[in-house]
Order: C-alpha cells, then sequence, then structure tokens
C-alpha cells in the first residue's frame, strides 16, 4: 500500500528523476507529479518513467500534493519553495535535495515566514554520479546511500518524521542533524573531495592524463561533474570548505614532509594511519 | 604459438600473479615459473593458477628462462636483477613492474655493470588496484592498461622491442620514454593522486567518514593501498612528487580563492577547465 498519496518533484534531473524512478517501483505513492522549466525535459523524464505526469505549471503542479520535493540547483530553491508554498494545502511539506543546508533552510524559513501553513524540511540524499540529468538516473540510487535530514528550532517534529521515512524507504540511511552540522559533515566528506578532484584535473596536463590509469580516473572522477551545479555548492558553503580545506592541507603537507625528508618510517606512518581509517569506515562497507 | 619459451616471474602478488594469469590465458609462453621467499605465497600461486610451477630457489627459477620479470616492490629491486643474472643465459632479459623508474634503472644498471651479457629494460604496467597479493590478481588487468617501457643509452634496441611485444601481448598501451620522463609523467597521473587520497583520507576524522558516499570512496580508493609499498615508490620518487605536488597546490588554491572571494563566474571558470581536461582525456575511456 502507498505510504503517500500525490508526491510532485520539482526538477527532474539525475536526483528527483531517480526519486521518481524509486518511489514508482516501489509503489510510495498513488501518483508522482514533475514540474518542469523545459519541455523537452518533461518529454525526456516521461520516456524513462521518472514520473506518472509533467507540468510546466507550478500551481497545477503542487496543488493537491501533501509532499513536495525540490530537486533543483542549491540557489533556486528558495525562490521555489515560496512559489511552491502559496498553491500548497495547509499541513503540506516541502522538502528538498540540496547539497548546502545552512543556506537553504536558513533563506527558505526566511522567505516562508513564521506563519506557514506548509512545513519546510532541509534534506540532503548524498548519493548521485559525476552525470548530470534524467538519463542517468537509477531508481536504485539511493538504496544504502547516506541521507542527512535537518532540524532547526522551526522545524515542524511531525514533519521531521514524514520526511525521514520517506528517505528510509527508498533505502537511504537517515541521520537527523542541524544545518550547521550538516554543512561541516558535507564540507569534509563531500565538497572538500570535489574541489581536492578539480584541484588534481586541473593541474595535471592533457599529455600526462593520456597515459593516467585507475587510480587517476578514480581519485578525479567527481572533477567531471557539472561545474555550475558545484560552483553554486561551494559558494554557499564556504566557511566549512575554507576551514576543511586547511585540515586537508595539514595532512597533505605531513606526507609531502616525511617523502621530502627521505623518512621511510615517518611516511609509512601517514599514510598507514590514513589508510588504517579509511578501511575502517569506507572500506569494509564496499561491495 | 607461444611467442615465449619459459618466463620466470619473481614476486607473484597481485602484479606478479596478474602477469602469470594473462601469460597463461594467453597462451603467450610454454611456461610460467614463480619465484617466492614464502613457501605459503607459493601454495597460494599455485592454487590460484598464477604459475605452472614455483620455487623459493633463484637458480632453480630463472637458469632456463630467457625472459625474467621482476614484481617485487621498487627498493628490492635492483638486488634480486643482479642475483638472477648470475644463472642467466647470455642475451637473456630481465624487466620488472617497478612503479618509478629512474632509481631502479641506474640501479639495475649499476649492479649489472656495463660487461653483463643479460639485457634489463624498465616497465611500469600502469594497472592494478589498492589491493596487494595474489588473491585480487586478475588475467584481464592489463588489457587496455597504459604500460611504460623504458630506454636509456644502455638499453639494448632488441630488447625493448621484445619487452613492448610482451606488454602489448599482455594487451597493455605501450609508450617508450625514457626514465625521468617516465618519473615525472607517473608523479603526475599516479604518484601526486595516492599522495593527495591518502592526504583526504587521513584529514577526515572517522564520525564524519562515517557518512562518507561515493564522491568520498572513489577520491580516497587508492590511500587503501599498502603503506610500505607506497613509501617506497614515494621516496624513490621525491622529486617529481614536490614539483607534481607544487602543480597541485596552485591548481586547488585557485579554486579555494574563487570560492573564499564569494566569486561564481571565477568559480565555474576554474573548475570548468578541469572537467572539459578531464572528459577528454579521460571520461570518453571510460567504460
Amino acid at each position: 500500500m502507498a505510504k503517500f498519496k500525490k508526491i510532485t518533484i520539482i526538477g527532474v534531473g539525475l536526483i528527483g528523476g531517480s526519486i521518481g524512478l524509486a518511489i514508482r517501483k516501489k509503489k510510495i505513492a498513488t501518483e508522482v507529479m514533475g514540474v518542469f522549466r523545459h519541455r523537452s525535459t518533461m518529454n525526456k523524464a516521461l520516456k524513462y518513467g521518472a514520473v506518472d505526469k509533467g507540468t510546466m505549471d507550478m500551481k497545477e503542479g503542487v496543488k493537491d500534493a501533501r509532499f513536495v520535493i525540490l530537486a533543483t540547483p542549491v540557489h533556486s530553491i528558495p525562490v521555489l519553495a515560496a512559489e511552491a508554498s502559496r498553491f500548497m494545502k495547509k499541513d503540506s511539506i516541502i522538502t528538498d535535495a540540496g547539497s548546502t543546508k545552512e543556506w537553504i533552510v536558513g533563506e527558505v524559513e526566511k522567505v516562508l515566514g513564521s506563519t506557514s501553513c506548509v512545513f519546510f524540511v532541509g534534506s540532503h540524499p548524498m548519493a548521485g554520479s559525476e552525470h548530470t540529468g534524467v538519463r542517468f538516473a537509477k531508481g536504485n540510487l539511493f538504496e544504502d546511500s547516506p541521507c542527512i535530514v535537518t532540524k532547526t528550532a522551526r522545524t515542524d517534529r511531525k514533519a521531521i518524521a514524514k520526511v525521514a521515512s520517506f528517505w528510509k524507504s527508498l533505502g537511504g540511511k537517515v541521520s537527523i542533524m542541524s544545518p550547521v552540522e550538516h554543512d561541516r559533515t558535507v564540507s569534509l566528506v563531500s565538497h572538500l573531495p570535489h574541489v581536492v578532484a578539480f584541484g588534481l584535473a586541473g593541474a595535471v596536463p592533457g599529455r600526462e592524463m593520456a597515459v593516467a590509469a585507475e587510480g587517476f580516473k578514480d581519485t578525479t572522477r567527481v572533477a567531471s561533474s557539472d561545474p555550475e551545479l558545484w560552483a553554486d555548492i561551494f559558494l554557499t558553503n564556504k566557511k566549512a570548505i575554507l576551514k576543511a580545506g586547511l585540515m586537508f592541507e595539514r595532512y597533505y603537507r605531513d606526507i609531502l614532509k616525511a617523502i621530502s625528508k627521505g623518512d621511510y618510517r615517518r611516511t609509512v606512518r601517514v599514510l598507514a594511519n590514513a589508510k588504517s581509517k579509511r578501511d575502517r569506515y569506507i572500506h569494509g562497507k564496499e561491495k
């Protein structure tokens, strides 16, 4: 039995499309509606079966949905949340899938105002790939993926539970934290690795890159991500990223210092410490 | 028909084992002999079918092989090459699979001396994984992988051709260059990415790492590599790695500077430049 009635997804790209496919596959809602900016994207999403219906009209898209998900670029989320909320029923829920939370949640709470009868809960399903667009959407994208749901002084407790249960039903492993804690966490495990990967891909000349093997491919995979999407994420999580960068530089410099001194035991020690941490928290969980 | 008679592999771990499996699968030699330090590793290699025969005696292992491959840690290669050469026939070839070349080739040329009747050619098949040991060996590891074969003033031209043809028969895409050029190239596309990955894994605390998703896993995959193996590689390619590090830092800092200024267009530009290079040289070649 479907847990949700109609669910509307605003922005049906890689993430929004994967949400739609997952909802439909798992029969979590009676209907999945997509809201689009362009007819061509709408036709694609319908073709790939990411939504049951599509519209380019916000009112039509959200008016009888009790659960609306914004899966658009970070900077567009507050404006679209405000627009959608105007047509939604009392006690309906809006959530999002944006990669930064302090800025998004702060802005949305500002634009919705304290008298809004629509609840907003920030979400960040930590899944995706370097690709963009609904053609790369996958119905199992959120299976066993971390998903952070945020809580502020103003967030409705029942709405949090509903949003958490939604992501769990898609296979996500949900953690609840404040937007600030979210941003600090993802600055370390997601944003910083992207900066570093873009840094590596930017630094290595094409001639050398032509003989790169699997190590380089994996280390820089996320540098093939969409620059506009990521500039957007980076600029809305500036402070935390700069701090995470300092943490990285400290360790990176320790390695280079051990190498430059030709100190074998010290080099082994700094590498082994990094490896043992990764093996413990990541490697064991790999397929 | 086999292109080679007996081939001997000294050190049958992930790389040596994959070489053995590939030779046997493709019937490139009439016999694959493995030389081991420990009986337990020999039994494992025989069990996995990585070699036809095994021995712990160098003389027995190499005496009637015309082609010997050293697949042991970097620092051990010169000593083992000297030892093996004493039992080998005139005009036989020794090559290796070590990840640095200027140090290895220089040391081997020193220990063999100019009157040696055995030819040495440095090789670096650029394949592998974060794992070690023959149980992770794969017969198709070198298929479509870059493989660098080195040439110095002293390298015999026919021996180079033979070694290049060997790696090609295993599926490798062979480039021939000087040991110095090799070290500069791999410092950028292999060693530096390892330093950066170890740096990332070392910097991020375990609590945050626990919610890491695919991006972090891939960016740090090679940080699960063997610390002793990599300390060995790093310390024998110190100068080139430190230079590569400076190139990385320059680009990485450009990204952080654009972010810290909140400059959207500049951020997009530095990211897009990195992405377009990666897409051109790497992404298009991905499966």
